[in-house]
Order: C-alpha cells, then sequence, then structure tokens
C-alpha cells in the first residue's frame, strides 16, 4: 500500500529533534494544522502532542480534537491492533518491554505503539503510570512510542481518548498497536471495541476466584499466553494450559468460531515469543482471510458513532436554552429528596419528547 | 423510626414459606402490586423476584421495575450502606463469609444484604456466580440475604440494577447493605456513588503491581482492612499497615478530610473483626456527625438523576420518529466507512439542535 511505504520511508525515530517548539523544553503551543503535518511525518512530539489534545476535556480541545482526527482519520486504519490484559501480578510491564523489543527486532519494518489505558485511579490522574518506567529498553527503542492514558473519572472518556489515539498513532506510521489494560472487566469489554485481536496474559496454577475472572475475560480472548512459563514453573505452566483449553471448550465462543491459541512464554527470559508471534499472525490472517477483519472494525465504528452521539447528547441538551432550566430544577429537586432520580429523569425525558414534538 | 420498628418486627426471615407462589417451585408471575406488599413484609422470595425484574432491560420489564421503585423509594433509606472490594485473591468471599456472620451474630436487630457486581463477565452473564456458593453459612442465615448481579454488557446497567436492589433491600426491612465489586478500576468509582462508605480489603506484602492500582482505589477508601493478618502473616501485615498509612498521608483526600482506619483481620480465623465494627461504626457516626451523610446521600441522587437522563436518552431518540431514521441512516454510513464515527455523531446531533429549536 503506498501509504504504508510512505509511513515506513519516513522516520518516526527522529522524533523530538524535527520540532525546535519540542527542543526549547516548554509546552510548544501548536496549531492543528502544524500538528497535521507532523504527525503526518512521524514526528514524536508531535504526536505526543496530538494524544494529549485529544485527551483533553476544554472546550476549545475539544474542537481542535476534532479537527484534528478529521484530517487524520484517512490516513488511519493500517495498522494490526492488539489488546492486551491480564489480571494484576501477570507481569504485563515486563511482557511489553521484552516482547515490544523482540516484535521490533524480529520486524525491522515494524514501528510498535503502546497504549496502556488506567482506570484505577479517577483522583490522582494515572496510579499506573510509574510502572511504564520500567519499559525502560522499549521507550529507548526508536521505532517504539509508549503513551499511558490516565482515566480523568469515566471510562467511556478514557475509552474515546484511546480509539483516538489509536488514529493518531497509525497516521503517524505506526504498523502495530497494543492497547494495554489493567486487569479486570469492563476495561476489557471497552478494548475489545478498538481492537482487533485481543491476547489474554495468564500465569501457571493461577487460584481458584482468578480462574473465576478470567473465564468472562477469556471469551473475549483470540490469543492466550501463559506467562512466568520458565524453569521451575515449566510443568505448572503445561497443566494450566491442559486446563484453559478445557475451559475453552466449555465456554461460549462468538459467532467468528477461533478457537484461542494458548501459547507458553517467559517475558523475564524472552522465551516462547517466536511461537507467539505465529500466532498472533495466523489469528490475523485467518480473521482477514475470511472477512472478518474488516466486518470487526465495520462494527466496531458502528459501535463508536453510538458513543460518540451518547456523549455528545449530554452536553448539548444541558446547554439547550429550554431544557438547561428543566434539567437544573429537576436535579436541584432530587438534590433536596422533592422527588426521586428516576421520576425526575422521566419528567426531563417528557419534557424533552414535547419539544421534540412541536 | 416507626419504619424501622415495623421492619424489625416483620421477619425477614419466613421468606420463602411466604408465598405459596414460591413453593409451586415455578417462577411466580407476580403483580407490581404484590411485590410491593411482600417485599415491604420482609418476604425473601418476593425480594429476589423484584431484583430481578429490576435488573430486567425487557421493554415491559422496565415499565414494571420503574413503578416497583417509586413506591418503594419512601420506604427505603434507613439502612447503612458499605461498599466493599479489593483485588482479586484478597478473600473478599471468605471476608463476606465470615464478617457477616460475626456482623449479624453482634447485632441481633441487624438484617444484612450482600449484592455482589461481577462486571468480568459480559457473555456467560455471571462469571463468579460460583463463588456465591462459597457463602454457605451466610447464605443459610436467616437475617441475610444474598445476591449477586451479573453483568449484562454495560456497567451502567449494572450499577443501575445495584442501585435499585439497594431500594429494594432497603424496604425489604435491610439494615445493613453490603455491595461488593470485584477487583480493580471502574466499578468501584460507580459503587462509591451508591454506598456511605467504602471498605477496601488488602493483603499483608502487596506487591509492586498491587500497590499501584491499590493507590486509586485508597483514595475513595474510607476504611481499609489487611486481611490475612494471622499467624505467621502478622509481621508482614503490620509492615503493610505502616506502608499504607504512609501512602495515605501522600495521596489526595476528599473535601470530607477524613482519614481511613486501618484494622488488621483474619477472615479465615475470624479474626479483628470487634476492631472493624469500631471502625465502621466510628466512620459512619463520624460521617452523620459533621453531616456528611446526607450530604453525601444527596450529591448521589443528582449523580444518579444524570445516569437515569443519559440511559433514558438513548432510547427516546432512537425511537423518536424524525430522528430514528436519521440515526441509522448515519450510522450505515459509518459502517459502510462513508464517514468518520465522529463526523456522524456530530451531523446527528445538528439534526437533533434543529427538531429542537424549530
Amino acid at each position: 500500500m503506498a501509504k504504508n511505504t510512505l509511513h515506513t520511508q519516513k522516520s518516526a525515530t527522529d522524533g523530538p529533534s524535527v520540532n525546535p517548539k519540542f527542543q526549547a523544553g516548554k509546552r510548544p503551543a501548536w496549531t492543528v494544522e502544524e500538528l497535521e503535518r507532523a504527525i503526518l511525518v512521524g514526528d514524536r512530539a508531535a504526536l505526543a502532542a496530538g494524544i494529549t489534545l485529544v485527551e483533553s476535556e476544554a472546550a476549545e480541545d475539544v474542537v481542535k480534537a476534532g479537527t484534528l482526527l478529521e484530517k487524520l482519520l484517512p490516513h488511519a486504519g493500517n495498522s494490526v491492533r492488539l489488546g492486551i490484559s491480564g489480571v494484576p501480578g501477570v507481569g504485563k510491564s515486563t511482557f511489553l518491554e521484552s516482547y515490544g523489543v523482540h516484535y521490533l527486532e524480529s520486524n525491522e519494518k515494524a514501528r510498535l505503539a503502546v497504549l496502556a489505558i488506567d482506570p484505577s485511579s479517577s483522583k490522582s490522574h494515572g496510579a499506573i503510570l510509574g510502572d511504564k518506567t520500567r519499559m525502560v529498553e522499549l521507550g529507548r527503542h526508536e521505532r517504539a512510542f509508549i503513551r499511558p492514558t490516565a482515566s480523568s473519572g469515566a471510562l467511556g472518556g478514557v475509552a474515546r481518548a484511546t480509539k483516538a489515539a489509536i488514529v493518531l498513532c497509525e497516521a503517524a506510521g505506526y504498523t502495530h498497536v497494543f492497547v494495554e489494560t489493567v486487569g479486570v472487566g469492563q476495561s476489557e469489554t471497552t478494548v475489545s471495541q478498538m481492537v482487533d485481536a485481543f491476547l489474554f496474559l495468564a500465569m501457571p496454577g493461577t487460584g481458584d476466584e482468578l480462574q473465576g475472572i478470567k473465564k468472562g475475560i477469556m471469551e473475549m480472548a483470540d490469543l492466550i499466553a501463559i506467562n512466568k512459563s520458565e524453569g521451575e514453573h515449566a510443568p505448572a505452566a503445561k497443566r494450566t494450559r491442559v486446563e484453559l483449553q478445557r475451559a475453552l471448550q466449555l465456554s461460549t465462543r462468538d459467532e467468528f468460531n477461533w478457537t484461542p491459541t494458548i501459547t507458553l512464554i517467559s517475558a523475564l527470559e524472552s522465551q516462547g515469543f517466536e511461537e507467539l508471534d505465529a500466532a498472533i499472525d495466523q489469528c490475523i490472517r485467518h480473521s482477514r482471510g475470511q472477512g472478518w477483519f474488516d466486518e470487526k472494525r465495520r462494527r466496531q465504528s458502528e459501535y463508536w458513532f453510538e458513543v460518540e452521539v451518547q456523549h455528545a447528547l449530554r452536553s448539548v441538551l444541558r446547554r439547550h436554552d429550554g431544557l438547561q432550566a428543566a434539567y437544573d430544577d429537576l436535579r436541584a429537586k432530587v438534590g433536596q429528596s422533592e422527588v426521586g432520580p428516576l421520576q425526575a429523569s422521566k419528567l426531563f425525558i417528557e419534557e424533552l419528547k414535547c419539544r421534540l414534538d412541536r
């Protein structure tokens, strides 16, 4: 593809040195046009600034971010997007560091962006941020870009920002985007709506409670890697593989009817990575071959349209002259226990319907 | 309070035997009026059926559930609501079982409802359900009611159902409601919007990654209990307490300026429960004394009003004659990549604004 070739020729590596604004050590005041141009030639500082822009909830930034995304969208879509998850303690950071480096070393045309969603801290803006500093080698790699997305409260906001960050990374020429998410539950469901395949990290001899949690996540896993399978853990890792295979047979699989591949790896000793490469490759090729790859992305686009509408609705209705007064009035009454939340919601919706049908 | 006295006199224990509909072994077709009456006298079968009703997303059930909630709301609000969380493996089920039994045994007028949110399985409807069967003794207790809420996809749906379940439990005379949530992140934020205090379970010598996750959650914890502090773990538990105290000093605290109490417990050996009782009691009394208790509930009501409006909006707009066509058309175009999700959302919102301002 011409677009991809262009990206491969342009270098994402000269990053910070490209733009003198960044070197000055101050936060550069990019215009949207500058960001667009710089991101398209793979300028890392611009990419970072662009992601900061799409994460922002300030009104002026939201408008700018929308313009930037519209301009970059035609240049996006050319990467393989892989979701990565696993319960806390499974070694996600170590895995991303060592597998990321391996991945780049064995694919010399690959450029890897790692986006990490951290939904655990709504107040301190990123408890896990510290973790990323552990990815020292990958962080220094000339063809890698690492970006943690701190939660600003609602998971929906983080999800939208991460979805936008994928677009920006692809426009900047990254051929592979790993979206990492922390642990358990809801964030995986959201991430599965933005990736082509989902890799779930497990570990040998996981306890009862983890097995329970695992089940839900395994239902959305396309690939499973059992980490920490080195040395003395090898027998336990093999047993876990058998158990997981059994569990997979029992669990509901989606319509695509793909049976997840289970690979034994050791992030610590960089073992089993070739097998994992092959498993990922096979999964993506299978998906493309069956037309599922495009079908999945098509459905994901529709999903994100719904999310965007849902997100926009709130501010539109609250800022609408006539409706705002009704909303604020009902909200206050709820606060005073004069009316219940459910009843108040009904009253507001009736007001809205009246206006729509006028 | 007269209302409370009534509830204490009526027994929640005669549960299943009260209603012959249940004994027939078939799912009873309750009317809303029957449910209301039976729940108010503490009929457990009715309470269970009522929660099933508020969890349902079928259109007819949603209407019924709304009516039931409106009728029961005036009888709700009289319990102490405690959120309980902790990373997987910390022993939440064991804790709920042993502390729940202790709690009921030491408060003979207490009736305890345990609601568990399980956001991890969106496809199999409740991976953690199996866990609850572990609460054998508590489950058999005449003054206990245990109910897991399986996720039906969006966390928002589960949250609304759990919020409604609290209302039902309170109307049924439960004086204490424990809302348990699994592990990490977003579900805690949601649960903190429906409880009076949040208890976070930790364990001795937690690893690096858990420490990171902990930070975000600790910021919303009002109480911390270090589980598994028995025997040989005691020294490690004490060190963890010191570490947590240090971390608490560093973390941002909310405006209520309450410093979380840290208690050492052992769910396995039922140790430290009196100290935990005292800590919970102190926290709630402090909160009431300062007027925070009511202020928190007031804000939570406003929050739930916003959630309800947000939830209702989607169906109203999608079912609206004129708007539905625009929505479906844009959604299809997004699927065909004719327009991006963000741009399509903007177009829809403009259509909506036009109609509102007509």
